[in-house]
């Protein structure tokens, strides 16, 4: 496979460059002014009429001419004969004469040859007409007909953003439909025999996974002001991923390929555009996002994403959204930062920019900490768990902790969570988080939550471990764990013992978590019991050392059929319909940094935590 | 008429309480993740099932067991057999023994029996199998099954906005519908029997106009989050009113009233909403706004906005939108504010917190003005001229000029204007303002634009009138102007002197106006010519004092029949199909404030005023 030569990574802004060049549509469509909210005017709009169209009584009160006022005051009215009335909407039935009036509502029609108006408070009905009780300037209390905005003016400028504003102005000219920037079409073809489609059936087996990177770009070709178009998967064929980039090329103004990371989709798209179209770059020096490709495809502008959805999401944010931002004439957000210190060091040695997402917690004096969130190419919870950017140039290796640092957030709208907890994945913690406004709450188990907490990272960790006084403690609940089996316990299991001296396959659960070390204790009790060392019994379990991460996982892979006993709670077994043998009981506390007892989000959890009987009576095996 | 009792206007935090106490709908519903943009979610989604689903690998390379590699170094590398390959969505077909690797390429499934791999950079193939020149540990470059997210772990809460980045974290969980927040439905009912929807037409002899505030409240119901029903419009009949208020009292969470101003119309809303319904609030301590209802009708929650537009709108803003945002779960956009100087002073007495609007432009140094815009009410120009609300508390009665004030945008995408100009309104300045990036124009005239640059508010003035140096001069244009009339010219004007001479009923402008100021010079030359005063010519010329506000005006009066001459330009009379009887030409300068010639918005200004030419060719009568 010959490839042609791109040498050097492009630097950022040669790929900026590279797709502000390329043609990526616009135009112009005509809309109603209903569905005009949010778009961007194509062309001036001139006022095709006067507004108001009429001199128009700005008050209730009473229509005459301006002469006939002058002199009057308070203790010295002047006197008119009432000869009619006007209301809004109708035409003017009466002309007016010296010292004659007509009544007029707001809004209506000033009649001929009255060229004034009098507001109803400053006059007085009487029996053979009217007291005037002020003198009135001609035109006052009058709009002029053009005075608002008048026929042949300038009304909105081509590039104006329609908010409620400007559609009042346009309703008011009468104008129902305007002309505005076409939304650039973008085609979003994913790539990879193993992608399927949320809401299909996966089979993991096969290593499919569902399709990430089209529902992320469409969703944000629509922030960005562009009509997103999904195109059916493509595989790693040659012909196929050709037909379905052609059709997405003649059909939209830009392509943008994404999905699979495997080696051989890359290559298939590669040298579709290499040989089909024209490719102008490949290959930009940051990260996440190194392999991009950008070119052109019959006439529509090409841009390949990476495969790992973080990366994919970074690289349309960084270099494609702007695009497509100009084409629709949306302008750039204003971009929202906010300063904050590295709550831990973050190592780096490459040699290219990169953008490090990190995570925001205020500390207790409301300042604010950044700690990097990385989970590794190819997660995809890394997108929600972060709040926005720390950029990295090229030539530095390391970010120190308690380094100052600039965060671009995602978008202006993100605020840094409320609550920041970590610690044990407990189906009662996820219902209490639903509590609570904005909380962000990660499950690194017991000992991940007190190591975020000591660290000074975490407002409060959620543990049963509770050897060590790392945090104020907010208050609990206790649950009941135990090994998870087969709905009937077909294996007859009975307790601890039979995992040691029976031939049954164990799943358990990573030292980091609560159940691990209380199992550890149970193994310890049974060993004093049996005068042996730990160490024996835990070696004749099969699967001790098979753990994993999530507090259902082992239940599950228990209902599956992969494994005969799992480590788990009453309450899962129950959920998934298992069964369940006990083994004992252990408190959960909710520890506090001492320093942020008084933080709102911590204080909000504190009252909640008062609050949690009707989840403990949901939850078997739960209590105080 | 009797109306329940509210003596005394409501506080708006009153306001704010009742409005918050109404119930305006919400619940939630299912829509599709393609949909799913901009939503918040209703409830908490756990994850399904474990992402990946299976051992993946990281990188391309080669799938082994971990155990084979200890000791492995680029000097000693280990050595194994290949025994097959594992692509990206494709069942491992191979089992791994000792000393056995199987190629594997990024995101494949790893095959039973490898618990680690090595990228191929630290692999050599060699003829009779593969040398590894590094050691791994177990799980190394492989991302464990659940790694991501494990299957019943919390993924997001309620209360989560979706954007690209949670539509990512869902599609990867396979979740292809969501439950998320309804859009409340909001009914807007507009009153009024002088109300015209845009695209009809509008007779303004009966005093029609069109509908403006159904336009703004839909758009902003929109930006709200909430989903608009416009009704057709209601007359100011008391049945038809009730059968409209009633029908979308039924079919929405909340209904809002607006429209007429007439108090009529007001009345009958009024008396439907306390007969049929529950009155809960009748006028808040606001302006502009105060006449506003509050209550509910047959289970909708109800609020009768003022009828003027801007007012309308403002109450909208500030007591409506924040209720349909927390129904539709979307939360409070960031206040975006600018601190700024007043320009002028701004006089209030009036014992209501007054909401002022302001525009904003930058000073040469970069600070921001602040300078009120009250075009009076009922102008819906006011509406786009403004940038954001400066709030004036009840008992302060003004805002004194130079005073620090606090501008709270309408919303945190409004900006500045780059060029704030004000001056003539020529059919010239209208097309160069669409050449530049969001100018600001306001046409008053000659002697407003002078004025305003003198007051240090304005960058540019643009003035035909050169009688005092108020600033740098940019460039400009000439323009022919004359007497416009009736195609064919069938009174056989020939010159100024058939006004004074002749039954001819004249159309002038104001004296703001550059053309005036030449009609003026022109009348005295005319005068000294017979050896008479001016004011004598003036006196007989028919219409002299009749004004109109914009450039084409006299000509359009000219043109529907209602007078027989009008001054203008000789660009306009060819546009509009009229005769014209040149008179004289005038010079068009555009003036700079002396301490803005950097800013960039004039420089922009100015570079494109070199770039006129296509312009003076499509303007008849326009030259250098």
């Amino acid at each position: 496979m010959s490839r042609k030569e791109f040498r050097d990574l492009a630097a950022p802004e040669e790929a900026h460059a590279t797709i502000a060049d390329l043609d990526v549509g616009g135009g112009s469509e005509i809309v109603s002014l209903a569905e005009a909210s949010g778009r961007v005017l194509a062309e001036r709009v001139d006022a095709g009429l006067d507004v108001p169209g009429f001199d128009r009584s700005a008050l209730d009160g009473y229509a005459l001419r301006a002469r006939d006022t002058f002199g009057a005051s308070e203790g010295d009215p002047a006197e008119f004969s009432i000869v009619g009335t006007v209301e809004a909407g109708e035409r003017p039935a009466v002309e007016i004469g010296n010292e004659e009036a007509v009544e007029i509502a707001t809004g209506a029609v000033m009649p001929d040859d009255a060229d004034a108006m009098v507001p109803v408070e400053r006059t007085e009905e009487v029996e053979d007409g009217l007291l005037v009780r002020t003198s009135v300037t001609p035109g006052e209390n009058v709009m002029a007909a053009g005075a608002d905005i008048a026929a042949g003016e300038r009304a909105l400028g081509p590039g104006t953003r329609l908010t409620a504003r400007e559609i009042g102005l346009l309703s008011a000219l009468g104008v129902d439909e305007v002309p505005v920037r076409a939304k650039p079409r973008v085609g979003i073809v994913s790539t990879g025999d193993e992608l399927v489609r949320p809401g299909e059936a996966v089979d993991s087996g096969r290593g499919q996974i569902y399709d990430v990177n089209s529902y992320t770009t469409a969703a944000g070709v629509k922030e960005a002001g562009g009509e997103p178009v999904v195109y059916p998967h493509a595989g790693d064929d040659m012909d196929a991923m050709e037909r379905v980039l052609r059709k997405a090329a003649d059909e939209c103004d830009l392509v943008l390929s994404s999905g699979s990371t495997s080696a051989s989709a890359v290559d298939v798209v590669y040298h579709v555009i290499d040989e089909q179209g024209e490719l102008l770059l490949h290959g930009v020096a940051i990260k996440p996002g190194k392999p991009m490709l950008v070119g052109r495809l019959a006439g529509a502008a090409y841009v390949g994403l990476p495969g790992y959805p973080v990366s994919a999401l970074s690289i349309f944010r960084t270099f494609v959204a702007p695009a497509i931002r100009r084409a629709a004439g949306q302008s750039e957000p204003a971009t929202a930062t906010v300063e904050a210190w590295m709550a831990n060091r973050e190592r780096y040695e490459g040699g290219r920019r990169r953008l490090v997402p990190v995570g925001l917690v205020a500390d207790g004096s409301g300042e604010m900490l950044a700690y990097p969130v990385d989970k590794g190419s190819g997660a995809t919870t890394s997108l929600v768990e972060a709040d926005g950017i720390v950029e990295m140039p090229a030539d530095v290796n390391y970010l120190d902790e308690g380094e100052r640092v600039t965060v671009e957030l995602f978008s202006p709208e993100v605020r840094p969570p409320t609550l920041f907890g970590v610690g044990e994945d407990d189906p009662l913690v996820s219902r209490l988080l639903d509590r609570l406004d904005r909380p962000r709450y990660l499950g690194q188990g017991s000992r991940g939550g007190q190591r975020w907490l000591r660290d000074g990272v975490a407002d409060v960790a959620v543990s049963s471990v509770t050897e060590a006084e790392v945090g104020i403690d907010l208050g609990g609940w206790t649950r009941e764990w135990g090994l998870v089996v087969p709905d009937g316990n077909p294996d007859g299991v009975e307790g601890l013992a039979d995992l040691v001296d029976r031939e049954v396959r164990f799943v358990n659960r990573p030292t980091e978590s609560g159940l691990r070390t209380s199992l550890a204790n149970a193994l310890a009790d049974l060993a004093d019991e049996r005068g042996v060392e730990r160490h024996e019994l835990v070696e004749s379990i099969d699967g001790f050392e098979f753990t994993l991460e999530a507090h259902e996982s082992p239940a599950r892979r228990v209902l599956a059929g992969d494994a005969d006993v799992g480590l788990g709670l009453r309450a899962t077994a129950a959920k998934l319909g298992c069964g369940f043998i006990p083994v004992g009981s252990e408190r959960v506390a909710v520890l506090a940094n001492p320093e942020r007892t008084d933080k709102p989000g911590v204080e909000e959890l504190e009252a909640e935590l008062d609050e949690i009987d009707d989840l403990l009576d949901e939850l078997p095996g739960y209590g105080r």
